[in-house]
């Protein structure tokens, strides 16, 4: 199996320790793409994700799959043994719909906020991710906003509660966690009121696979 | 099971065609959640769905389950023969990236230019999903031009393949259906190069579960 990425990047990262935890990372070749010169958005990478975003996995048979998600649903069941997306229906669910919250409630935001309201990743890839329009800069500004109110969320969530999805880490934690790294990108600071979000951060902090992710 | 959600609204319909699909309508009692009135953002129901969205799903244990992947994970897996989320991890894969794109590419933007730069639901709900800013029109009418290019991209994808995630009709099909009448709502037309997806509308609508949704 190969991946497209770049390392370091939040993304990616989800990915990297999707893999760690199952234990395939030396089953897989990585293929860097240069997202800041805007690699992902020309017409060869474009063939392989047509929305232009990392990371991809390849499969031996050629099938593309992007989206986190997707990649780890497959990751996670190749072996029979699903640890991060859940067992029975319920588990399923759960960590599903905390999977989109993580998305839709700080990732996604701050992405949001990263590409139009800062210079983002820079001049070669701005006018893909943000061309000029009048309110983009009130619009990423409350869009981080919106990535803190979401970050006061989790932390409420988290009093009551070890993980994301409840009793078991799971990769809903995984994608707050990514999300987390993405705010401190962003220079998004997690507000110090946010103990129970800070305590939870520090304990993934010490997974092996996010230690050494792959 | 309970459902809150209110009958004839996109993703209320999605889940709707999921229980029709899967033979489970009986087994559902409804309550009807008065959007209109933004029944959906007083304290009430934030206990039920913090996000403020119908529809939920509540399991006999009371555990609220919200977002419609999540949900429709949840009664697809039931009877352990899941029919739209997959069974290989290769179909679970194809079948999330697809969701999402769905939702991406298609369902979020038509919501963002409904919400933003028409009337919406009305007043009542407005102040809750567009407060007043300056460009918001401008940002609302860039989102019905992505999910006019996100039709292109549907129908070009349904020019080599039957169904939205490959060979089999799936929960990804559902999230383009219910996009498109979303989009009906909107007042965003099907444009008539599109004839591969007007076609795949077609057929999915004389589905069973399509007609007559639970
Ligand atoms: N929803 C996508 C998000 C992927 C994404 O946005 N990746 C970032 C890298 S962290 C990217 O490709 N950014 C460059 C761009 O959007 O142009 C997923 O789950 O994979
Ligand atoms: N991502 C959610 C979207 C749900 C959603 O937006 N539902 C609409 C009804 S079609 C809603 O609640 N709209 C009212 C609002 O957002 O205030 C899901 O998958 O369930």
């Amino acid at each position: 199996m190969k991946i497209f990425d770049i390392p370091g990047f939040p993304n990616p990262l989800r990915i990297r320790i999707v893999l760690a935890e199952k234990g395939l990372g030396s089953q897989i070749e990585f293929s860097k793409i240069d997202l800041l010169a805007a690699e992902h958005k020309q017409p060869a990478f474009l063939e392989i994700n047509p929305l232009g975003t990392v990371p991809v996995l390849q499969l031996d048979d050629g099938t593309n799959i992007s989206e986190c998600t997707a990649i780890t649903e497959y990751l996670d069941n190749l072996d029979g043994n699903p640890i991060l997306t859940g067992k029975t229906p319920k588990e399923k669910a759960i960590i599903h719909m905390m999977q989109k919250r993580a998305e839709s409630e700080l990732a996604d935001p701050v992405g949001y906020y990263f590409h139009h309201a800062t210079p983002g990743l820079g001049a070669a890839l701005q006018p893909y991710k943000s061309p000029e329009w009048e309110g983009r800069i009130e619009w990423g500004n409350r869009q981080r906003d919106k990535a803190v109110a979401g970050m006061h969320y989790f932390d409420q969530l988290l009093r009551s509660q070890p993980y994301i999805a409840g009793e078991q880490f799971s990769m809903a934690d995984i994608t707050v966690y990514a999300g987390l790294i993405f705010a401190g990108f962003a220079s998004i600071a997690i507000p110090n009121q946010c103990s129970a979000l800070l305590a939870w951060q520090a304990k993934v902090q010490q997974r092996p696979s996010v230690k050494n992710p792959a």
